[in-house]
């Protein structure tokens, strides 16, 4: 058996993965209100939020096509940070729905700023909304101020739309706190669920904008919070999904969120040790901007990463990603998500350590990243 | 354990059930791609169809508003038969999609007919496309002339999209030979997998047409027939309902999809018999019209049909359906799907029965369904 490390979908755990062969239930009946409401109590929790939380069947983009097209009109200009592949899917969702989409354009591996986003509203007016990705998936660029930066949107009475779907659960992300109108996340990173769902948070002033456009059918707000009251969702929902998720909340709650995002930090850490002690660069250059659940680095002169990747996989049964899009070939993500341990990281790290002497990078090195990631993992 | 017995969901096969918790894989990966092909080559089967199938993470209603949004243009003329709960839903989103629903009115219970739709484009100019709902799952109504229909509509050069979700894998469907553009189905239905994932059929003049309106991004064809092409979906795919469609989709390969036909035709005739005999009435009022997978029955005068359901569910674990909408309280629902045979319609008879009896109805007639329905079920 393969070890998933790649930056979504991760290994849920067996009690999760086990959940969903458990017997079909009606939709429309009580047993299913109960599923619902331990639902959605967990996943306020993982939010830290007290807005409801609507639960789609679909992948984290559905859940970021729902959060746009349900406030943004033809013709409202939409302030975008665009710092990767994702933020860029992000404006494109936006001209889908006919915004208008000002972008902030930002260098890849690295992060927006709050001075960038205070320039962005003195130079536009009447912005409807921001979007941000709060964790770059194609980058491995986390953004830390994102508070700071929902403060000046609503300064500018802009509606803050926020993708968390790679660090939500597994680095910090206060919902209410930072008055985020809609946060979006997917069951497949940090939460630890399978892939198939994406939930959206939605504040008051969300709702209210949303009744407005009252946009298409099936990512349509409206009728998610008319069949909420019911405990029901308007159309058949993924029952085993469902299951698998009320496990996975489960297990967020024994074992704490803080001590989650904790872990995440550590094994995050550990990481970042391991391939500074093999010479390699993670690909964001400002050192506190780098993600704690997507660790993406450069690959060595002369080794295609689309190569180490392959021989990870082959040779080790490890399963790291590529880079996307222009970062193909360049750079190799691994997946700091969901149960990761010390187990997945020095499994990881060995495979990487071995692949890259195979093809000829530093077999001198080999074993050095290990032993410096256990001492970050040694640590309590 | 309770017998599901609700019109979709249906209870999947323990193998179906239990391939979800195999191990997740990379949906970027070589696995993937062989996972892919097999459903492919499975769906074309239960479809009849050499056209490619477009596989979504979402419910049977995301696959109606993709077949919808990806043709129909502001104004669009789009003729709508309307039978029941699910035909006013399909004209709801041809409305969302900026489209003029062109009804022709049938009264519930009831069928679109050959000469209705005849007389609908004689009445219209420029119709961009007739939606068919072919088995109505609020009145039970099989709509039997869709060649024909079909047929009519292409001699107007309409495009025809068809609402298969309750029917397909269960009833008779040649999407290629009866020419139609897009058929849609979900997991969750006659195909006995779980839900969460829906199914649309794209014809070439399906494919045409999408590129030159090419709306929305979760649900734009352009995405999905790129992606095909490497193997892969656009966008993070659910790999545990995928594992399980597999297994339902070879399960469908190993009865043959005539043998499964007939297995539906004869428990939806070992239904209907059974319900006679207890002097009950189907909901559709024209017997060759009756649907051979969503069993529709009008409660007996004095009796609330939520009162049965719920009787049925509390004293003998059968859940059945009421009905919807306007409907709800005088009718109730038996699914007669997936993997359905003498075991669940038997118990669902009984069921019923008995719970007459307790309501008031027909004591005497304890035992007369079950009767009539096992000289169905004993023939070859």
């Amino acid at each position: 058996m393969s070890l998933l490390m790649i930056p979504g979908p991760t290994t849920p755990a067996q009690r999760v993965m086990l959940a969903m062969s458990r017997p079909l239930i009606n939709h429309r009946g009580p047993e299913f209100k109960l599923l619902l409401e331990e639902i959605q109590t967990g996943l306020k929790y993982v939010f830290q939020t007290e807005n409801p939380i609507v639960i789609l069947t679909s992948s984290g983009t559905g859940g970021m096509e729902f959060a746009v097209s349900n406030v943004i009109n033809k013709s409202d200009t939409v302030i975008v940070p665009t710092m990767g592949f994702f933020c860029d899917r992000f404006a494109e969702i936006v001209e889908a729905c006919g915004g208008r989409v000002s972008r902030i354009q930002i260098e890849w591996g690295s992060s927006v700023k709050p001075d960038m986003v205070e320039e962005a509203f003195a130079r536009e007016r009447n912005v409807k909304a921001i979007l941000i990705i709060h964790n770059e998936t194609s980058t491995g660029v986390l953004v830390r101020d994102l508070a700071e930066i929902s403060r000046i949107a609503h300064d500018h009475d802009a509606l803050v739309i926020v993708d968390a779907i790679s660090s939500l659960g597994g680095v910090e992300l206060l919902t209410d706190k930072w008055s985020i109108d809609a946060c979006v996340t997917g069951s497949q990173k940090c939460i630890a669920a399978p892939p198939g769902l994406a939930f959206v948070s939605v504040s008051e002033r969300f709702i209210e904008e949303a009744k407005r456009v009252n946009r298409g059918v099936y990512f349509n707000l409206k009728a998610y919070l008319e069949y909420m009251e019911r405990g029901q969702t308007p159309y058949t929902p993924s029952i085993p999904l469902l299951y698998a998720l009320s496990e996975a909340l489960k297990m967020i709650r024994e074992e704490g969120l803080e001590a989650r995002i904790a872990r995440h930090r550590k094994c995050a850490k550990a990481f970042y040790r391991a391939i500074e002690a093999l010479d390699l660069e993670p690909y964001p250059f400002e050192y506190e901007y780098r993600s704690k659940t997507v660790i993406a680095v450069k690959t060595p002169k002369n080794i295609d990463s689309e190569e180490l990747v392959k021989t990870m996989r082959l040779k080790h049964s490890v399963v790291v990603s590529g880079g996307q899009g222009k970062l193909r070939g360049s750079i190799f993500r691994i997946g700091c998500m969901g149960n990761v341990s010390a187990y997945e990281v020095l499994a990881t790290v060995n495979a990487l350590e071995s692949s890259l002497a195979y093809l000829g990078y530093g077999v001198e090195k080999v074993g050095v990243g290990l032993a410096e990631a256990g001492k970050v993992l040694w640590s309590s």
